[in-house]
């Protein structure tokens, strides 16, 4: 699980971090010549002297006969060209190789990548690669065709720029996953996301190096795969939004293509409605069902004491179990509340008839009926916490979202288990609360056979208020920083340098279609009716969706509602209010007058931005819940920019104006439109520094 | 052809001009309750009084049951759900309906829509509809239901919104197509379109009622198709880049969802070198090809001469007529020089045998021997200007590319035909040369009954330059003035009012996931490395690509260069720089000192932009082209400042003095990067002014 790469020494791993990080770099930070932007940070990098030049002579040859299949046909190839592709488009160099189609060495001088064997998509394959850039030569060796790809991530990371034009810097990079399960879940139950959504992230997940693709497929909201052996699930479970059984092939290649694996999720026995859609007599209150538009935790459930239910899933997971590769399916199991279990007598029979005495235990019987029928067809069982319970054999794997201590818990019971506590990128909180989330951290009670269970961890992307307009925007980049942690080493924990690399890796996810810079400003182009959106711009890149679920106390959303308001187009994590909160911080350690004046420029052109916004908002009904927010802003930064005067003069002042202020300040932060504005904070330190000394 | 509405007399055309126009409206043009924004603009509108208020309780039902499938399973009703959510997407409304699964009507206030029968996907359908608001009911009522799709559009362009809320204007409206073959072509040979992009597209269509996707299938860079007759095509000549047989039924589905038909081309027997990958012996001159990646007019095609090609051809397309239902199939037929016919003895032999006086008796040979297949599988021929030779029978079409002469042509020889003359929207022209481009203008030589054969016009999406990220914003907004020009009567002709349209009408379809509007500023950031790109936006709205075809003379473009520059990122008109030299043009008319004013703000801002471009440009390798036209644009505006200042003083100058600022300006004018400044003409037309009195 800790990777094959054993020739390099763990002191390595320490040079990496400086070497991705601010030590070894040039004094400019905004250079594009400066420091290295990987993510994740390799294990180990060693910079050296001189460039590899990049121009239209630039190609990449296989250099191994190691592939059976022969250049062309091969995964690594493909993975060529669409790096060669790539790097063209950043480049705009017109290559003179036809990478798609010519893979014969020209020379000496080019990208030259070799691997053994083709890797197979399993947990603890090898993913390791080398990668030695000289002036002249680029090697790129791994044991699997999976390490290539990796490695040529990197690369592309690499690509700098000088006035000479583009170049490789020389380095020395030996490179290995911390985690072998670094896995993205897609919700596409609650709103379906259609292929092309999936093909994006799956590229996006590709450039950072993750590699499980955890597909929700089945939810209260929605039954999203085409079943030909009981059509009348996706038939009358879906409103039409499912995924052909061609398709899902067509995305299992897609994914394996990049190295990634498919893992399909049908959640049972709860989050059940859509299926009772079409087989209410399963349900374990017999009636009519609609397919749920509403959101939360409903009663519904299988009924584990009919005995019907189970020749029906030995067929359905048959077809699955053909369908999805993977040796791992996902059961899901959270969140069963047992109402209509507790409220079924024939059920309660069936408990006392077979000693089952709680609703824990009757999901357990359940689980283990499920278990022999995926053990048949030769999956292994993956659930949530929930399935988790007294005499469920070993072999199944635990993925964790309540808390740590479930997945601490199963893997001292012998269970491998993933995490998803912590990377719930639903909540729309920073990606330093993801990034400082790590699986095994260094108090962790697990020994060293405990610790190799953990297998690693999945960001979670549930999508009650998720669409394929906005779910791109929910995932990056904070997902980028959740691959991180799961590939590098432990020490590569520096916010700060996490971030550094966060906004440039952002920007290069954009050239795989993913949507989450381009949306937005869609979002408030069709709010205003117009091209003409800068005002509005201004006013989100200060303002976040209220997190932690706080955002569903706000409306009665549903499946059906619009995720098309200002809030939709506010990024869950703004990283113009990070850096604005930081350069706060930084003058009031420091009080440099330069670091004041840019703040107090930024000050201005927020508090002007009011009057600008307000025309756009009387022509548009959608948009008037953002007056406030508005407002809020402006009156905000008038406080700052008083207090940032006073700051400057040494002007301290009395408990009551700390306490006037306080007042706008909280009527500013308070919510509006579903968001809230995220750079009052930065502002209520301010006044609280005029109020009285600085520590 | 011309509709079966026959009810509305012809007099109401012209109030319909007023009504979408400038006339019935009230005072304040830039007012989202001003003007209505209809594209295409209807056969007929009157504008009453009185608003429709919609708010979350706005539902819409189907009020026939003239519908065999019933209702939830009908194209009308799965069309009036994307019409709901489109509207919540704009309104922000949680609407109460369930509109995916509940079309009971709860009352008589809502949106009720009426049809008699199914439409059929074929040439003359019935697409009438009438649209009748009311305050409290909107009635829409077609004979088929592709009617229903039609009005529906129409419906969603009303919606503006006053100080109370979102509003339809009260109107009545009656509405037909002028012409009943409204089409978009889009290459996805020389560069594959997956088929997100494909679909986006049809979405694109539908908004702006056009029915004919024309979809280029083969040519020299790429046979796209899945042939399970002959897989060698795809497998040898795609790179891997084709549409599986279970993808363009999907299209097709998707398409006649929309009431779009979807007619295939196979360009043949020229343009053909991707199938020749596959089989060389078909080529009239045997030997070895690889798919090409350079682009022109290359001299192979097939022999006509060898008996082997038919029973190909025959299987082929036998296949082929099965995968498309469409009743119209393209042969393609164009740019066959010959060379390689003139080359070969033995097809010189077989001519002079079969008394085939030249190439064009040879190609029209080979025309009737495919005419036979096509009519064996109950499929109409296509066929560029090429194919119209001596000896054809009438039941094929003309598609017109090499002017309106061949139009007329076939017309007058009894063709029926298609116009793309005019409409080739990748020469990179302003809308308005689109716009006014008639199939059947005033002196048309044609009398009724030919004039009946013209079917209407179809825009081509030639796709040498254009990639997956660039093609939307080629083809949109643009596009839409050429379905308006094929929809709407002859005499909605008015190039201002046309713009006025067509920027809110651009925004409007970015909510169809077309890219044409984000994927611009994509490309600079991609560029830039870096989120901030104003100052290369600033730049982009002044610049537009060289039109013409005169950038393929710039470089050595392949299949494989990249299309990721800076000229990509600029559209082919802006409306930006339209806009600026519309005012220049009203300032020198009648020096109304605010727009004076107004202009010289443009002009300083343009020009301190340049000095905001050079840090970006340093920090890009491929940026650095375009430094002469930033400096050309700040020089140009420098000149048009000082001529501006000239002319409100007053002040007349020399010749001499004209003649130096118009050596700045003809420099500015240059092209750079392959692209040119598209502000540097107003400026002209300001040095001109002060050289001497104005008109």
């Amino acid at each position: 699980m800790t990777g094959r790469l054993s020739a390099k020494p763990l002191v390595l791993v320490i040079l990496t971090f400086l070497a991705a990080g601010t030590v070894v770099a040039t004094p400019a930070p905004a250079s594009v010549d400066g420091v290295l932007k990987l993510m994740p940070v390799p294990a180990s990098v060693t910079v050296r002297d001189g460039r590899f030049r990049v121009d239209e002579n630039l190609a990449i040859f296989p250099a191994n006969a190691g592939d059976p299949k022969g250049a062309v046909s091969s995964r690594a190839f493909r993975a060529a060209a669409r790096f060669m592709s790539r790097l063209a488009g950043r480049t705009g160099l017109f290559l003179k190789q036809d990478f798609l189609s010519d893979p014969k060495p020209a020379g000496e001088v080019g990208i030259f990548y070799r691997f053994d064997k083709t890797g197979a998509l399993l947990p603890n394959e090898d993913e390791s690669y080398t990668l030695s850039i000289d002036r002249a030569k680029i090697a790129l060796r791994a044991t699997t065709d999976i390490g290539v790809l990796r490695g040529l991530e990197t690369l592309l990371q690499l690509l700098s720029a000088d006035e000479t034009g583009s170049y490789f810097p020389c380095v020395d990079i030996a490179d290995r996953p911390r985690f072998t399960w670094r896995g993205l879940l897609i919700d596409a139950g609650r709103h379906f996301q259609p292929v092309d959504v999936v093909k994006r992230n799956l590229d996006g997940m590709a450039a950072v190096k993750m590699n499980v693709f955890h597909w929700h497929l089945t939810e209260d909201q929605g039954f999203r795969v085409e079943s030909k052996v009981f059509p009348k699930l996706h038939q009358l479970g879906s409103d039409g939004m499912f995924y052909t059984q061609a398709q899902i092939r067509d995305v299992i290649d897609y994914a394996a293509e990049r190295g990634i694996r498919v893992m399909p999720e049908f959640d049972i026995p709860g989050h059940s409605t859509s299926w009772f859609a079409a087989y209410p007599e399963f349900s374990s209150a017999p009636g009519t069902y609609g397919i749920e538009r509403k959101y939360g935790v409903f009663g519904q459930a299988f009924n584990p004491a009919d005995g019907r239910i189970y020749p029906f899933f030995d067929a359905f997971l048959k077809e699955m179990s053909a369908l999805f590769p993977d040796p791992y399916l996902h059961i899901g199991g959270d969140e069963v509340e047992g109402h209509q279990w507790e409220a079924n007598p024939a059920i309660q029979a069936f408990m006392k008839k077979n000693g089952l005495a709680d609703n824990g235990a009757l999901q357990a019987y359940f689980n283990k009926r499920l278990l022999k029928i995926l053990t048949k067809y030769g999956k292994k069982m993956v659930g949530w916490d929930e399935v988790f319970q007294p005499g469920l054999p070993n072999d199944i794997v635990i993925h964790s979202w309540r808390g740590p201590k479930a997945l601490v818990e199963a893997a001292q019971n012998g269970y491998q288990a993933i995490l998803s506590n912590g990377y719930y990128i639903d909540l729309c909180l920073p990606a330093e609360a993801h990034y400082l989330n790590d699986p095994l951290p260094p108090d962790s009670p697990l020994d060293d056979r405990q610790k190799a269970l953990v297998l690693g961890g999945e960001a979670t992307m549930w999508s009650e208020i998720v669409t394929p307009e906005t779910i791109d925007s929910r995932i990056w980049p904070r997902t980028a920083a959740i691959a991180e942690r799961l590939w590098s080493p432990a020490s590569v924990a520096n916010v700060d340098d996490m971030y550094r690399r966060l906004g440039p890796v952002s920007v290069r996810l954009e050239e795989l279609g993913l949507l989450h810079l381009k949306n937005p400003d869609m979002l408030l182009r069709r709010l205003a009716g117009d091209p003409r959106i800068e005002p509005l711009q201004v006013l989100a890149e200060t303002v976040e969706p209220l997190k932690n679920y706080l955002r569903h106390g706000q409306a009665a959303y549903t499946s059906l509602s619009p995720f098309t308001r200002f809030v939709d187009a506010c990024a869950p994590e703004s990283l113009a209010a990070r850096s604005f909160r930081k350069k706060v911080d930084q003058f009031l350690a420091g009080r440099d007058p330069i670091l004041g004046r840019e703040i107090g420029a930024t000050l201005a052109r927020w508090k002007a931005n009011h009057v600008r916004v307000l025309p756009i908002v009387a022509a548009s009904p959608a948009l008037r819940e953002i007056e406030p927010l508005s407002l809020g802003l402006a009156r905000a930064c008038e406080v700052g920019l008083e207090a940032l005067d006073l700051l400057i003069k040494e002007q301290n002042q009395t408990a009551a104006w700390a306490e006037e202020k306080g007042k706008i300040l909280a009527d500013a932060a308070k919510p509006a439109a579903h968001a809230e504005l995220a750079v009052v904070s930065a502002v209520t330190k301010f006044v609280a520094a005029c109020a009285g000394p600085v520590k």
